[in-house]
């Protein structure tokens, strides 16, 4: 085993840290290093927390740190704003809010770059997420900012995915209907003191209703006021309800399915790295594309061109 | 050449409709048609108008199409909805609104289905606007629903670029602001009679004036109320103009970039797609998966074991 995850299995948050940003960076060590810390995955509580910028998400994770803390577990966050990749001002306060948090060392929170690579988002998730489980944390958090497929993916991950709304979010709604009823376990309505919380709740509620895809668990609708801290109390002692129905609502089937749609990614990539390599020797690449570059032949032309000429030189 | 793309070329909507279903069903002869049209693009012009859903885009299209219309060119519409996978009700309602031109055989409209593939939406939009340029389009206009990544890739085709917001697109405006201004030539402010469009207007200028990026083309903000028509002949009059600046604003450079990544994202799914058939070959493949499937190693030791396999088997 090495070194550097010996480090972390005995909880040095410094090789924490480290692994992290080697995941962040792509590095080739980490397929390893990820095998190494299989046998000690499975000890802690993956909680997501998605939905609209703007909903209180980090507030809210805030507040939820701090029940955690108060039962003396160890918590680990990872915040991820993937529909930004411009941005990054707001997810900034965000993280300075969270260093309420900072001298405590059982908490560790760190904010992941998505840096163009779109399809590895979910994948270096994942990752971060299994490093801070190995490490010892009891609760893990992936918060993502945003309601879209790459979110969807990424709960994919999560024990239990939580949703969070304001009573503003009428159009959010109309917009992922089915997307968010997908994805949540359990709806939040944040800043419930603003007109318009009772209706959003019983809106939420109908859609739940009518959704024929959620028999064993009803997802349930709370009112929150994270910043107040209002709700909280009841939102945790909910999580923990799903979290202990969730080996009866996780079928093995789609465990398998999961698992394997994660094989198949790194598969691919793993495909992808050898012909990259195999195009960085081949010399005369340049001419070969230059016809596409001037615009004189379509990109599928030369695609198959390049694409021959490997097969030729393996 | 194809008999399908001789009909195409002179001008059958019936081929026109049937390389679309092609497209869209990522048929394996696409490829070769898209190198036999390639001689015959550059015609049209390709207008992308994007926007947050309920901003009023299809109303405008609509609009857009009418004036184009009256001036006796040909416009063919690819309307795409990448951000939400699952629902689909707006946007068959905003078809069913567009087909007050069903009549009209000079215009072409066509809803993308997205059916999973994500990465390849781009493609397969760039894909059905050749054709619509090959077929005889003046004008292409591809409308998507939303401002998030997707979205922006898919409008780097475009010749100009419309974001189209309402009055209520603070939000908006506030998350996507770096994302909004990469990618806007015009901003049009639709339902401008509502309270606050003169501030949005505002805010807008305001944006635009502190970016660096956009010198040699001022981005216009304009006003519109597209389902009264009005302020759509000053639309399409910065349309013109922009269009008529666009060799300018286009560096080769660019162009280059462009046509580059285009061709390194056909070339890493022919690479994938021999890679599948190799692993389709793999007798032994679902016993070296098992492991995997039943959480017993990582996904990156068997990734690696199955890699390793077909490479001895070549």
């Amino acid at each position: 085993m090495s070194e550097i995850v010996q480090k972390l299995l005995s909880g040095q948050r410094l090789a924490l840290s480290r692994l992290i940003t080697l995941v962040e960076n792509g590095s080739d060590k980490i397929p390893q290093y990820m095998s190494e810390i299989h046998a000690s995955l499975g000890h802690a509580y993956y909680l997501g927390v998605t939905g609209p910028p703007g909903a209180g998400k980090s507030t809210l994770v805030n507040r939820l740190i701090a029940q955690a803390r108060s039962q003396n577990l160890k918590v680990g966050v990872v915040a991820i704003d993937p529909s930004s990749p411009f941005s990054g001002g707001a997810l900034l306060g965000d993280r300075i809010r969270m260093q309420d948090h900072a001298g405590d060392t059982s908490v560790f929170i760190r904010s992941l770059a998505t840096r163009g690579a779109h399809g590895g988002l979910s994948r270096s998730t994942r990752d971060v997420v299994r490093l801070m489980d190995a490490f010892g944390m009891d609760w893990v958090i992936i918060e993502t900012v945003g309601v879209g497929q790459t979110e969807l993916d990424i709960m994919e991950l999560a024990h239990s995915t939580l949703v969070v709304l304001t009573p503003e979010s009428g159009d959010t709604i109309q917009t992922m209907k089915a997307g968010l009823l997908e994805v949540a376990d359990i709806f939040v309505v944040n800043k419930s003191d603003r007109e318009g919380a009772d209706k959003i709740v019983h809106e939420l509620r109908a859609m739940i209703e009518m959704s024929p895809s959620k028999k064993k668990w009803k997802v349930p609708v709370l009112k929150t006021q994270a910043f107040q801290n209002q709700g909280i109390t009841e939102l945790v002692e909910v999580l923990k309800e799903h979290r202990a129905t969730w080996d009866k609502l996780v079928s093995p089937e789609s465990q398998r399915r999961l698992r394997q749609a994660e094989l198949e990614e790194i598969l691919q990539d793993r495909f992808l790295q050898y012909f990259k390599e195999a195009l960085n020797h081949q010399s005369n690449l340049a001419s070969l594309i230059e016809p596409v570059l001037l615009g004189k032949i379509s990109a599928y032309e030369g695609a198959e061109q390049v694409f021959q000429e490997i097969m030729k030189s393996r």
